[in-house]
């Protein structure tokens, strides 16, 4: 008799699961299905990317972001939509930037498109002119040493990995360059810096984005040239190592200003207190209309609530959208979010971000404990249909980081990579660079794990 | 001592297949990098596109894709290239191609971009007026009858089901009305169609592709229009149904001309009569430069033979590049190429095809007996570290489907295919359309199933 009870009890656990994994399958689906049939990220994308564009901190168009994305989750029911004030860098490019090759033999006098390092200062009108010594990486920089270096322009020129099928691992081989080059060369003695762009491709486009002086370094000015004039200018020093290279820019870096980030929530039904956070940075580079970066991410996040909202779906925990404000060039506003939590005792059980472009949804990465993990491996099998495989161990982004210290298992969205570094920090990153249907798989996905920690927890 | 010698027997078995994926992963790792690295893919795609352009099948710029993949074949070193002649015919677009709303109600006179279906005849210079009807199928114009069609112009407004991930299924359940509506309304005595751009996006590309005139039946006029027009349109009618569509096309079918399939071969060294063949088709619709329908995939075929040059591996079985003519209206280069193998006893021992566009791998669909379908299946591993999982039964590719009567199994190469129906047929599917690693990895995707088939046999 218990051994039939037993049975019974294993069959009837077996039936409810079973139940269970269709009722999240049909879910899945049904999102899915909602996001491609009536999603609205991608219009709402195209008001941030086309209406307002390029959103740097500081700059009058983050600030119309800001008041735009309130307004919006205010229009489409979110329970609460508020503000987050934050001090943020105010960095400005000013107007001039130019490069130039002045004394090639073969080529004489060259102009080169360049573009500052953001949080660089500018060269001044007098401009930045030295010999350049051209070096993959901190080592050969040091084997230099002041003899080698002083009074002269540094050339970082280590390309990212082409193999690397994660791009974003390439990058990661190759970023300190433009992170920390300038400050690095700068203790040697050099004037100024020239970065080859952080690209994939060979090609002719700029690719921008931070640098961060060390304390107590002279800070020297900084540009970044395209891959194509990077080759250029290493094959032309092979003959002509006297070469010098010009640039002037008019960069500075202004008082902070107060700006915000944006958080929109629905309240959960059942367990109110405890939040769920779904993200992306609503700042994006000057140079271009902050498409991938990461004007998706924050409106894949806005979609997320969307979707839940038009299938009259009632989260049992508390959903939040929150947009982050300079994550380019600061981090202030999710180091702020993460206080702000701390201050005021909230439970965050996961949060989640968008940082990766609009491109074609492959996974997603966890950080947590291992159950944490293990829990969101079991849920795989559910997005097999829409071509989702790769849930790993660590991930998440920048702005939720500083949630770490709180314990909250961070998740990040992945999609694939091939195409990011085309566009990351370019003129380029643009509305026009992104897929209609790669965006909203990529919300639909984002919601799914949403929908499935709402109902089970993490 | 027999269990001892069994044992043993099993163990060494077991390193040998070990070491055997060992080097079989460590090679596949090798294609990717070269490709990755070095590959010619890309920049032999901007020639064929920049440089030759659309290549419609009897074009010059069709005649002048042969001349240079053939010279280009050459100067790679395949060890025979040649050209198999085939007659394709020649269809022309004309110059002029006018669609008008005559008479909305709401919105006058306005002009609506039209496209000619290919084989389409053309209106001639006085165009084709006539009252509209729309239709969603041809059950729906079935019902209608010779009393709602007669005289009329047809109206095809199906969309592609958003739905479906798989967006060839979605273009598999739309199709019909382009390649078949225009010969099922003229059998209700239509005097003209218009079918609605077969497209995954609502916007302003219009879509041509063949139709199929059926025998005894009168052939009329067809164009397609953009999907945002097709909306428009539909919402005119509604209102208004005696609004009538103006349409000229000056489209004509010349006679058919003499063209070729181009042919570039490495001699296997063991098995050298065993054919393995991988191919796109060479020609391509007229409104753009064929990038990804289907520049990419006679690049990526021609780039899985000059890896293996590049990387010194010769192989044991014979790998036929194929450049196949006429896939798009005739399909007679497949035809014709399939009937040489048959006519010269040729043993394919299999046939891949890339015509899904250059974008990310995902996967290989194969038809073939199924316990070929499992031998495939046994690689997917080796595929894992590049996002490559889907292995399914069933596909293969236009060209390649010929072949199957002689028991060939057929390899389909599967892409990505979100954004495909973007591109598809299209003004806008030129050079800058591809992105080059996609491209790349579809290569090394192709070469290293080539490769293992050559090792295995399949």
């Amino acid at each position: 008799m218990k051994k039939l009870l037993t049975l019974l009890f294993i069959a009837l656990i077996t039936c409810s699961l079973q139940a269970q994994t269709e009722k999240d399958a049909k879910m899945v689906r049904a999102i899915f299905d909602e996001a491609l049939e009536r999603g609205e990220s991608y219009e709402m994308l195209r008001y941030l990317t086309k209406t307002i564009g390029g959103r740097l901190a500081g700059s009058p168009q983050a600030a119309a972001a800001v008041e735009w994305t309130r307004q919006k989750m205010m229009a489409l029911g979110f329970d609460t939509v508020y503000l987050q004030p934050v001090m943020v860098p105010h960095w400005v490019r000013g107007e001039k930037e130019i490069g130039r090759i002045v004394n090639s033999k073969k080529m004489g006098s060259l102009e080169v498109k360049v573009t500052s390092l953001g949080n660089a200062v500018g060269t001044g009108p007098g401009g930045t002119v030295a010999e350049v010594v051209e070096v993959k990486d901190f080592q050969e920089l040091a084997a230099l040493g002041e003899a080698g270096v002083k009074g002269k322009i540094v050339f970082f020129n280590r390309p990212m990995d082409p193999k690397l099928i994660d791009t974003f691992g390439a990058y990661s081989g190759a970023s300190s360059q433009r992170g920390s080059g300038p400050s690095e060369a700068a203790k040697y003695g050099a004037i100024g810096v020239v970065v080859r762009s952080l690209s994939s491709f060979q090609d002719d486009v700029l690719h921008t984005g931070s640098t961060n002086y060390a304390l107590n370094i002279p800070k020297i000015p900084a540009v970044a040239i395209t891959t194509n004039d990077a080759d250029m200018l290493s094959g032309l020093l092979q003959d002509d190592p006297g070469l010098q290279f010009y640039f002037e820019t008019s960069a500075q870096m202004l008082p902070d200003v107060l700006s915000y980030n944006v958080v929109g929530e629905i309240k959960g039904t059942e367990f109110p207190d405890e939040i769920i956070a779904v993200g992306g940075h609503l700042d994006s580079w000057d140079l271009s209309e902050g498409a991938h970066d990461d004007g998706a991410g924050c409106m894949q996040s806005i979609e997320v609530l969307r979707l839940f909202k038009a299938m009259n779906y009632q989260p049992k925990r508390t959903l939040r959208a929150v947009m982050f404000m300079n994550e380019e060039n600061g981090l202030r506003g999710g180091r702020e979010y993460a206080a702000l939590a701390e201050q005021n005792n909230e439970k965050h059980i996961a949060a989640m971000e968008s940082d990766r472009g609009g491109f074609l949804p492959i996974g997603f990465g966890i950080s947590g404990t291992t159950a944490q993990q293990n829990q969101l491996f079991g849920w795989k099998e559910l997005f097999e249909p829409f071509g989702i495989y790769q849930f790993k161990r660590g991930g998440g982004g920048a702005d939720i980081s500083p949630l770490r210290t709180q314990n909250v298992p961070l998740i990040g969205y992945i999609p694939d990579s091939q195409r990011y570094f085309k566009y990351h920090h370019t003129p380029i990153d643009n509305f026009e660079a992104v897929n209609q249907r790669e965006l909203e798989m990529g919300a639909a996905a984002m919601a799914s794990i949403i929908y499935l920690i709402d109902q089970y927890g993490l």
